[in-house]
């Protein structure tokens, strides 16, 4: 046990509202944790410091051990090629920060980092849903969308770690504006800021609905669990809605089932809290739009980690950095 | 020489006009060739046979020379994991053929088989513009539009070798019906296909058009060369036509590469040879609609291999076979 205590890993998860850390054993063998509210709107070196100082006194109550790798989740995008955050919109104040190299410094450890979507597929795959599968299909649904992509058992990252950005595949070309500067994409049409920016619209454009009266007063505030709710109850305009929203999900899935080809799609993120309403719909939708070579064997589930995902794949990250496992092998061209 | 002729390889490009077929000492040193009429509508029976023989011709030719490992490119979906063609429409009596197995038994050799564009995404990433690159999407866009993915340089299958159809990605959800039974598909927006029956379709609506005789005479025949010809010779329908081809190709490419983050995007197929006139505004368009991340150091080009990239990739499939290469790594599960 003394041994083992001078060969910890750290995983940080920071997100938009909360700031995480676990330190541990192994991914399974967690010893202790933090939870804060996340530095989000500060500097990036407060950011920082917070997690130094979180650090320290997990150190400290783990009696003399040290760290040998550390695993961080991030919100994107992310270059984890360079260990960079690229103006992440959920982190204000940061603009092209180099997190990897910055925390490298300051915990005086190997870190690796990853976007927080990536960390969750690799958490599914080593411990989750995935753990049979060698290749799977992670989605986030919540106020955006986003994905995490395993081949052969391995995190496709891409050329600089972009990979994974379903949520911008374009799934209707005369769709609405998507945050990231075009239109129609997969993220514009069907993710929980979606549904609450078309029933503003089509309560505005006089369609009759019990949410109209909290339209009126707070827009912003009238999320997905409350159309949700409203349909439960038989509104027509938040079935509709829904049920858009279902066929649009399904729509993205297949056309990512297409181009991968995976045993496993494993969707999270806030979405899924509302649960069947929409998935059940929008599995069948899935199943629908793809080939038979692709339907043959595909599970599609819901993720069981709710919001320890990212956590629990940084854990992943630092791990295998620990490790050294899953280098990128040498290819041979004849 | 002699001791390198017992250890030749063979690759085998089946398509739905020519079949041909290579035998080399390695990819790059071919020592001869075969190209014959594709028997595509005939038996599988047919297809081994005339393998089996033009390979004996092959190798009597090299004066006792065996073969050590053998490729080959067949028209999709391929199940690589199974070696079994699925219903290709390109091979009208081919259902579920185990093509790997009847070949192996038939030439006494090793056999690996991969769709065509996964072959050819091969030969690219190994002996053309991919070969300094670990993260590339070949894209083929001739009647119908396929995809061949590497990452990390490794050929990406899925879970029964079904990864890279990327024409099968929706980007419009009110499109057009297209040939795998759903709608508004990358290749029922902007396949050669696509520009035939836009064409077709609008000169029926009444639209005026120098081609305009040549639908009603033979709608079938008026291709995309055609459709080109009389925009370059100053057609507005045909320009029309043209410029939504070109807005489609640059969505559907800034898709794939939102999904994949590709240092190299190599388009290949019949409708390169149009040239410029889509590729170019589609490169511009796919440039506007990814991230800022996707861009840096992206590459998007035009393959140079032509018609030779199947067969090419087959040869390396042999290669890698012969030499036990590129195993699918143990995953370590913490």
């Amino acid at each position: 046990m003394a041994g083992e205590s001078h060969n910890l890993i750290l995983g940080i998860d920071i997100g938009g509202t909360s700031l995480r850390l676990a330190l541990a054993q192994s991914a399974k063998r967690v010893i202790s944790r933090r939870k804060v509210t996340s530095p989000a709107d500060e500097e990036p070196r407060v950011m920082v410091d917070t997690i130094s100082r979180l650090a320290g006194e997990l150190l400290a109550e783990a009696r003399g051990g040290s760290l040998a790798a550390v695993g961080v989740s991030a919100p994107g995008p992310v270059d984890s090629k360079s260990g960079t955050l690229m103006d992440p919109p959920n982190l204000s104040r940061f603009h092209t920060v180099p997190l990897r190299d910055l925390l490298r410094r300051e915990l005086s450890a190997p870190v690796a980092l990853e976007n927080d979507a990536n960390a969750a597929a690799l958490a599914e795959h080593r411990m989750g849903s995935g753990r049979e599968v060698q290749d799977m299909v992670y989605v986030t649904i919540s106020t955006g969308i986003g994905g995490g992509l395993i081949a052969d058992g391995r995190l496709i990252s891409g050329a600089r770690g972009g990979a994974g950005e379903i949520g911008h595949i374009t799934i209707d070309v005369n769709g609405p504006p998507c945050g990231c500067g075009k239109n129609g994409c997969w993220e514009a049409m069907a993710s929980g800021t979606a549904i609450n920016k078309e029933l503003v619209r089509r309560v505005r454009a006089g369609e009759d609905s019990v949410l109209a009266e909290s339209v009126r007063r707070a827009p912003g505030l009238v999320d997905a669990r409350a159309v949700h709710e409203a349909a439960f109850q038989g509104d027509q305009l938040s079935n509709d809605i829904l049920d858009k929203i279902a066929l649009y999900t399904g729509i993205g899935l297949g056309s990512v089932v297409n181009v991968l080809n995976p045993e496993l799609v494993v969707v999270g993120g806030g979405l899924t809290r509302i649960g069947d309403r929409i998935l059940r719909p929008a599995f069948d939708i899935c199943r629908q739009q793809i080939f038979p070579l692709h339907n043959k064997g595909l599970r599609l589930e819901v993720s069981r980690m709710g919001d320890e995902g990212p956590l629990l794949g940084a854990l992943v990250l630092a791990a295998e950095l620990r490790e050294g496992c899953c280098p990128v092998p040498e290819v041979s061209r004849d």
